[in-house]
């Protein structure tokens, strides 16, 4: 790696001409080689969705030195794997997405097609980071995330990502960031989701919607509240969804043989 | 819940009128007030996708004492998501999810369409299963599994699940099932995962394809060998994705104060 920039990876979900994924393009530049595949518009919500009914298509929309920037036809997930098989030269360095237009922290991980990009990097073995931003405003003031994104991706360029292991940073939309804080994933779930959408001749139509609803007590030091008290959360997430603490007690109950085989990590 | 018989949502992505789903509600039928809500038509690879952009649909295709069916144009998330706001009079004390033609064991977790149903109904608190077999023929024999579905179906809604907890099933795709085995999440990734999908006056399409390379040892127990074995995988599968065994090590990485705040489960 001497002598050779880093090779960075960079998606999103909010699509190529997004605010947010050109402001993390000027904020990384200084960092590495940077190759973008970024969704032609706006995927939010595809989750670690794959496009299996259709071909993928992808073109080259601008280039210049250190910085490559290609727009696809498919999901965020689709970006990574199409990336890693077709436009990079080799396995990158670092998998970056973002930043999103929103908050992406508790239940979110699930749904976010920002963390669709950093879990795809991470199957892979490639250390991988999600930036989202608590304002879905599409002329949101990134600025005062610049210096703690740098400084994050710095570190794991550097130090790399244990095994399995990936980001989710969600950065409050405040211009006096109080720092860093490495949290737990929120617990709290979705409430009123569905907005009735009238149509002429035709009924049950609705468009998604709906409000978070944070479970955990009010002093609590997940992400969702930490971003609320103006830090930065880093979620550290894993890819092995393996309940492993609830093992036991399913193999007992459902197992032919609860003695048989199985293990921890 | 004596003298009223469970109420159990059913959906999957492979569609309404795929097999799979109307075996599963065949297994069922002895065993509750079925309620189905599944997309109308594929949507394989969907994970925990949410349609963001556009309404979305039901309509009843078909009703008889204890049994409501409803086909959707939405993800297979967004049927969990929509029957719970509409057709259902009260939380379902189960959500099952499948019977999927095709394996959602090892990484596939993050990509099916089936464990999006399925970590839908977890993240709110409902029991939730997901069953698939491994076979992608639309004409499987989903016969053999009959017996285990139905046992696997009725433990759960008599003893529930942990919080935060639900179930990844895939069912070997073979007459003799040797029985069942509790597993965690095989490690591996998918490999050549493009075909070029050439086009007059056009360049770079591409058809998502691909191998699963399993990285584990072969004396393994994780899900994938289990099912190759011929026994019946049941993966406990957390929604909680926080690493809490690099929580620390990712702390004095990046945190501006590493003392401050985090806790475990």
């Amino acid at each position: 790696m001497e002598n050779k920039k880093p090779l960075i990876l960079i998606s999103n979900d909010d699509g190529v001409s997004a605010k947010g994924i050109n402001e993390l393009i000027r904020f990384l530049r200084p960092l590495g080689d940077l190759v973008v595949m970024a969704p032609d518009s706006a995927r939010s919500g595809n989750g670690c969705a794959l496009t299996v009914n259709a071909p993928v298509h992808y073109r080259l929309v601008h280039q210049e030195e250190g910085l490559s920037v290609y727009q696809c036809s498919g999901t965020p997930t689709d970006c990574v794997k199409l990336a890693r098989n077709t436009v990079l030269p080799r396995e990158p360095d670092l998998v970056v997405a973002g930043i999103n237009h929103g908050d992406n922290s508790a239940v979110n991980v699930h749904y976010s097609g920002t963390m669709g990009v950093v879990i795809e990097g991470c199957l892979n073995d490639i250390p991988s980071i999600g930036f989202s931003l608590d304002s879905h405003d599409p002329e949101a003031d990134f600025t005062p995330c610049e210096p703690f994104v740098q400084e994050i991706v710095r570190k794991v360029l550097d130090a790399g990502l244990p095994p399995l292991t990936c980001l989710n940073v969600n950065m409050p939309a405040v211009a006096d960031i109080r720092g860093i804080r490495v949290c737990a994933q929120a617990r709290g779930n979705w409430v009123r989701e569905w907005e009735c959408c009238p149509r002429a001749n035709g009924a049950n139509y609705y468009w998604l919607t709906g409000e978070f609803v944070n479970h955990d007590p009010e002093d609590d030091t997940r992400d969702h509240w930490a971003i609320r008290q103006g830090y930065i959360a880093v979620t550290p997430t894993t890819v092995d969804m393996t309940a492993y603490d609830a093992m036991r007690r399913i193999s007992e109950l459902l197992a032919t043989d609860p003695e048989a085989g199985f293990r921890g990590k």
